[in-house]
């Protein structure tokens, strides 16, 4: 398998992290988003979306979408439930992960390491915060009588919301105001095997 | 069953679909997110994230997501794949849905459809318009060759796509550049049984 990725991505970051846990093989290509590499004619064939991750099988098939990736590659694991509901309450954490979570907290985090300080993007910033901690204050709010997102063990649900909550700082949020998050992170970043978001 | 929803939505308007053509009985309670129905305490103890539409089961389990309940919904019928890479790929398009589509059509459709002529939110119409001509282009690609979304017949993915782009003209966009997405749109349409986005 061969996955198209970005370093610095959170998105990138979720298929590394479940891939590392399977003990899968792959190649890594690393395309540069800032430079447009995500954009050519060469991977807009691959990926009409043009965005990364993307992991390309070894038929040629190419399956982009983090937590379709998450949820292909989890098929059989541990990290994938075989109860229905279970499956659905996980698919439906990982929407909220894409809704509500990735597009105020990974933003965020975006502007603040990647745009200039005059940015006109900046102005972005107060109403990203406020969406980002309402859906913070969701997560605070679920963990309240439960370890993990979906049953009682790590699942694809929780390592899609922890990619970018665990950087959450990097996009100007403070997680101190949310206990029940910081002990589930803390959780999550104990399942063994684990590694950084930039690993390669 | 019981689905908490509201008619002009979209996202209601996949799940009332599907249980329409799965010929699954339910209960419709309506609530006017245009007057903070979603927001109400009885209404967060359900769902956490105060949105609908949010699907109640039997056991008073609450599963919110529109495409968390489709998939939910769909297991085991003929709009949902076995085959695990199939499977995937419905939830890739699912998840360009909800990032991709869904936060750029649905949102101009609502400002056009409730908020005053003079209201500030206006504003987002040229961005919003061309994030959503970005989505319906990568969906016009796509369908180059291809009758559905996912292999050879209707499926869930085609049932999510289908809800927004449908009514895309009333956010403003026009299909008439998009003669793949249009012939599609048929295709969808003439899947038997079949009811309008404002059916209860």
């Amino acid at each position: 398998m061969r996955l198209y990725d970005f370093l610095d991505s959170g998105n990138g970051y979720k298929a590394r992290l479940l891939l590392h846990k399977l003990g899968s093989p792959y190649d890594r290509i690393e395309l540069d988003i800032l430079e447009g590499e995500t954009r050519t004619e060469a991977f807009l064939a691959k990926n009409p979306n043009g965005r990364v991750p993307a992991l390309e099988l070894d038929d040629g098939t190419v399956l982009p979408e983090s937590n379709a990736i998450l949820v292909y590659l989890a098929e059989g694991s541990r990290f994938l439930p075989q109860d229905r509901l279970a499956r659905a309450q996980c698919l439906q954490w990982m929407f909220f992960e894409q809704y509500n979570h990735e597009p105020s907290i990974a933003v965020a985090r975006y502007i603040l390491r990647h745009t200039p300080d005059g940015s006109p993007r900046r102005a972005e910033l107060p109403t990203l915060a406020e969406k980002g901690n309402a859906a913070l204050g969701v997560m605070e709010r679920h963990l309240e009588s439960r370890q993990y997102f979906v049953g009682d063990q790590l699942s694809v649900a929780d390592i899609a919301l922890y990619a970018y909550t665990h950087v959450a700082d990097q996009g100007g949020f403070d997680l101190s105001g949310y206990p029940n998050v910081q002990a589930w992170l803390a959780r999550v970043a104990s399942d063994s095997p684990h590694i950084p978001i930039t690993a390669g």
